[in-house]
């Protein structure tokens, strides 16, 4: 569970929600359905315009995982492939099968596997990064969604204000009428960038970094993979990896390696 | 049919209209048609001088394609490229010809074509790289009159805004009249944002997606027929294309084709 | 004469001239030469701080590109390098020099001639790109001047405005010159945002499409002269070369061709 | 100390106050707490749902960079590594290692570790260029926390002032509380002004100049490093080293060489 | 002495006053020190923050580079270029060193003594460029000070005059102290305005426009140094760096080279 994530939320709505009360105002006066229907609604038609209907239908299933952490275990998968680069140098390459099926992971397995296939490495090279490539195409595909809703819900706050405004002007008969009549324009604007600022720009960019994590993992198989077929010293695929890690998560590795010998 | 598009288009403009009645006021203050050609009317021709003019009085035309569905069938296409290759392994290059009439792409056609004359692998690559990077351009182009009308479109709302305050402030004689001069005022504002936001930022955002989709189809014809050419095992050319797919699509794949065998 | 241009900028005007005779207003109310400098010699000055002076001087010079069609008929160009090719082929890469003075174009003449001289092939092209790209920095010299006055314009508009705020709020007396104290501010936006968005963002655009047609052109005749180089076979030159048509035209000059032979 | 970050918050703090006293109005009408909590609130919340939570709560640690002065000291470095240079072709690559134990920097020793072990260029090259890399997305997640929170205040502000213009417009009864309850609300908009622009944005600005010279600085290693593993002359590797620093620079260097000598 | 960039601004303040003169206001109505103070004083502060301390202290020096033309004279670089070519083939490149000392562009200096000690081409082609990345980025951190103050100085007039707004709605009292606590309020924004767009942001412009200028020369030397080295035909090299210069200067240095030979 990301606390992060939820933290953030519950946080920015206790904050708002505890300055309207500050503010004295009834609470009544922020709630309008039909305004929240304008914004949400109207941001979600310009999305399905603007996007394939699959995606935008899936857009709760994409912002759900920014509601969970993943913990990759960068520290796990280097001493695997360590551990993998010493058994292709002492039993040579095809002895690598036995232990494929026991990866959770496909991508890595299936580097594998062309390797224990004699593929060519340009070949397994060009097959890996494809892959790559796609994946990375689908998930700035899904990014993309919540960037686009991020920017639509304000503008439909703002239309919705605008309409307001004008419903307003043209009945600007008694002073009491006037300030209501501002006070629901605004409303849409006040949703729109709640909408778009508690909840699609920062989940947006939580998927990105969600994105940015995965795509590391995956480069860190593509290189070991290709220092496994290649032959590389063990000891050198490791300093090769490690070189992905922060400082302290290297310092970590290394311990344990140490104590594992 | 593109039923996101339609649907997207159709649900924003039923809500507009729901939460005009909604707000008590009647709908007619909401139409000005002399506000909707300066809108319209002026962001057109803002466009007919930043672009060329066929391709301005061709939009309509490009972005019809937002509303048709086009289902690319990628999972036919490799399977199609697959055969070809096994087929050019039996029987060698010159056996592909007999099936190039029945493709119904062109494109394909031509790179098989020049695989079968015996084309150099690298002027290949060049012809059917330089036809990608065109119809890049054509579809980049195609796609920027729709964002420069999103931009010019509000633009011309704030211009039409600014002249409806200007005519007001001048006669600021009897506040009933300021009232519905600035209602007026406003209401090229809300066109253009309701222009640009429900018909051209997200058109053109859809129809780069289209692009996104063709492209990656066209690369697959160019990666297979590259294979084909080199001689790669079928095998190998199908896993290599089966990286250009989604999980849930490559499932597909293999089922079938397991079947098939 | 690109009637999109000028027609784009009369209708332009026209639109919102008649605009403001539907509002009911004075056409006077709009007329303000004093706004007018401020907009215009304001946003002038900005350029000749950002820009070299000649630049800016020669702007109108370089504006009035985007008012005149230039047609650079890709076809004959295309057959003239493809005969080309096939008199090199009979003849040997000397014969060409005879029919190089025919040549309209300098660039295509110059890359010919290095070719007739027998200049090594990576020199020709590290001159002809050397060359493209020095081109491509002058237009985009060229246009960037244009752009920033797209951006200086609206922004003296709204320093005019600015000004015209502080003299009326300085004296809030009487309400009637309240108004049009305002109505006066209002104007210099109104003129900034009409400068930018009927002539220099959209010539800019304009601009920018020009330059590319014109890099198409010098990017077929940089690939022909090196294909001619090269000995290909002529029907390889045309191939290659007809991959930056788009369909319609490569059907003409195909019909064309094969009336031809 | 970095004298220009903490002397440019105390200077800008101290004008705005100043600029407040001089206004004449009572500095108490500035201060609300439950503003300052709703936008700094506000957008530290969303700052937790747009980026891993650790790195938020590490803001403070990086922010604290921006105030501490790193003098990188490269003319030291580039004679550290001619020093290495010149051992290197007397004495042999092994000789080197003696050496190594004094360095302070872990990376250049890393680098020079793997000369001396005798790995592939190639390889050093790739280890030392992916640990670049790491820390180049480490500095820039770090940067980007205050290149958000700088987005995200100014938004928490502007939402504080809808929610006190909402709340304001329903009462419009007696002028004078619309004028307090106007000043309140506009009060979480200068706030989040004050925070993005005193605070965020400059600090993002200096982290990431800091960041360049330390990379320029890694950059000079890695130069040095594959320099002298290739056995270049030292006066070359002097040279190549030297083009890294500014001409006052440089000169230093070489009147300080020269006496060396 | 650059005449666009002293006339435009001369020009803007020149316009600027006749146009408050126009509007019949007093002059002293725009004069307000302390929220010059504000705006300058304040963006300062933000710009040392944002930047090292040395590169804000010095950005008068720099500015001054704006004020001042620069002529090039790449017409005479290319026929010392190329007389140096045609010496080289002549006598050998030993030859170059006498003419050496007259050179008065130290970096050309360097790149031909290079020439001349034997270096290998790709080393002083890796020295030459990697001064030239230094420059570029001494220059772009230069001309990002103007960029950060140009953003700075607006905010700092917006945060002035949110601040005079708030003071002035808390007394709302009589209406014709409000028009005046507005009309100087509004004074920082319409300072800042005029600070960025007729000094900041143009003259940011004008800096990496004679940046685009000296890196051209030094590309020139670049390319005419590797030339002379490579042993290339003296007419080749001439040919070559033309490429550089516009069809009309280019014009020049041909008559001339004829009149000379």
């Amino acid at each position: 569970m990301d606390l992060g994530t939820i933290g953030g939320m519950i946080g920015g709505f206790v904050l708002i929600i505890a300055s309207m009360f500050m503010s004295g105002a009834s609470l009544g006066l922020y709630v309008d359905p039909a305004s929240a229907v304008m914004v949400i609604g109207g941001s979600y038609c310009a999305l399905m315009i603007a996007n394939p209907v699959q995606r935008v239908l899936n857009i709760m299933k994409v912002g759900k995982i920014a509601l969970y952490l993943k913990s990759y275990e960068k520290e796990k998968l280097i001493s695997t492939l360590v551990s993998f680069s010493e058994q292709a140098r002492r039993e040579g390459l095809l002895a690598l099968e036995d232990g494929l099926d026991e990866l959770e992971d496909k991508f890595l397995e299936k580097g594998l596997r062309l390797v224990v296939d004699g593929t060519d490495p340009s070949l397994i090279k060009s097959v890996l990064y494809n892959e790559l490539n796609q994946i990375e195409q689908r998930h700035s595909a899904a990014s993309k969604v919540f960037e686009d809703w991020g920017k639509f819900a304000p503008v439909f706050g703002m239309i919705g204000t605008l309409q307001g405004l004008i419903a307003m002007m043209a009945n600007l008969g008694d002073q009491a009428s006037v300030g209501k009549g501002m006070a629901l324009a605004l409303i849409t604007t006040f949703y729109g960038a709640i909408v778009a600022n508690i909840f699609c720009i920062p989940i947006k960019s939580k998927l990105d970094d969600r994105h940015g994590d995965e795509m590391m993992v995956k480069e860190i198989m593509v290189e070991g993979v290709l220092s496994i077929q290649s032959g590389d010293n063990p000891r050198m695929v490791e300093e090769k990896l490690l070189a992905f890690l922060s400082p302290a998560e290297r310092e970590m590795v290394k311990s344990e390696s140490s104590t594992g010998e």
